[in-house]
């Protein structure tokens, strides 16, 4: 049976972490929120959501559903997809390592997100711009450097680096730190300037993933959204710095 | 051997949701930089998370040692040590289903580190004490209840609830439950006033906790720091609200 993804249609947001993993996979799934007809759609998922009947319902987007489970959060979804689709260490205690580093990447991811949202999640970015500005300097002169420098460390310190960031074979960790750097290029291209200069080892993590032939022909097509202001990477040039 | 747990000394923090877990199930741990004596205290943790050669460092503390393996972040060392505490869900899938939750709480927890660190975190409170006044108000009238209401919903829905949120057995994430109502309890007594009228399903749940034997001794106990203004949860006066 077909994974069902459930996560909000039109933008890539955290699903995306889960897509380039089922994607690199070539695994059967439904996009269940982008799709038409019966069963499928917006509709779909707030069904499910608001069921006063399921047991252990997610809180939000993204989740996955396997059968009758339902497992929600993304390191979550790519802690159990990973071993079920060859992109988990083998080693089992090296699971845990990538589940902490995913951990690290989703902080990171919502350390983004409250960029453009550092006071209200319910007010739009324009009631909070000045707000904004001042998280998005933070963010880019402290949190970038801490967080990029710190999976650059990672992978020169990883006997399979750097091109891959636990052992010596593809993780879904990889695939989710290059759409980091994807994100990062697109909301803050003058801060990411010259980024393969200070994090060397990211960039060639970087590059390899893209050059993956499933990668490479899901980046092509329809099913890859492009990056959008309604998503978590947002490109507001008036927050962007050089650094 | 004994779990190494390593946090910063002087507050509950993340740490503290690793702690009841391991005081619930009376297991051998040392809390590595509370410690003193060769190889404890602070530190220890520095030379470790300082170390050019240890592959797959943690981002930051939290993390648990356990031999050589390093397990970082709350969920995933509760994920970690849920079965081997006997603080799991016997069913595998439920254990998606216990991270998912955990992972839940887990936002929560960094909205409130948010309320009084809107900007930077790299700045102290007083110097965002305009936009920590507004982020703590939009918390209190819109994230206290959508969470709150999320995990009472799904207490209510699991058919071995209230007491437990996953089966009818004790978990890690219902101990956690108890710490954020604990810790919401102390920094917002304003706007927690009266919630168990609204959320009867989590009263019961933080009522069977802390009557549990090892938790109240621990909460007795010197172990037990108190909250306080270097925490997660603090409480400043001035940016509670009565709802």
């Amino acid at each position: 049976m077909a994974y069902e993804l459930y996560y909000w249609d039109g933008i890539q947001g955290r699903g995306e972490f889960v897509r380039l993993a089922l994607e690199e996979a070539q695994a059967d799934y439904v996009d269940v929120v982008r799709g038409s007809g019966p069963g499928v759609g917006t509709n779909a998922m707030f069904e499910l959501l608001e069921s006063d009947q399921v047991p252990h319902l997610p809180f939000a987007p993204p989740f996955l559903k396997d059968g009758d489970l339902m497992v929600s959060h993304v390191a979550n979804i790519l802690f159990y997809l990973g071993p079920r689709l060859g992109l988990a260490p083998k080693d089992e205690n090296l699971r845990y390592v990538a589940n902490g580093l995913q951990l690290t990447i989703t902080d990171f991811v919502a350390e983004v997100h409250d960029t453009h949202h550092p006071i209200a999640t319910s007010l739009y970015y324009e009631d909070q711009k000045d707000e904004a500005k001042a998280r998005s300097a933070a963010f880019i002169r402290e949190r970038i450097p801490k967080f990029l420098g710190y999976f650059e460390r990672v992978l020169q310190q990883n006997s399979g680096g750097p091109r891959h960031i636990v052992t010596d074979t593809l993780t879904y960790v990889d695939l989710s730190l290059f759409q980091v750097i994807e994100g990062l290029h697109y909301a803050f291209p003058k801060a990411m300037k010259g980024y393969a200069t200070r994090y060397p080892g990211l960039a060639v993590l970087h590059e390899a993933v893209a050059k993956r032939p499933n990668i490479a022909a899901y980046l092509q097509s329809k099913r890859r959204l492009a990056f959008n202001e309604n998503g978590i990477f947002r490109h507001y040039p008036e927050v962007d710095l050089t650094t």
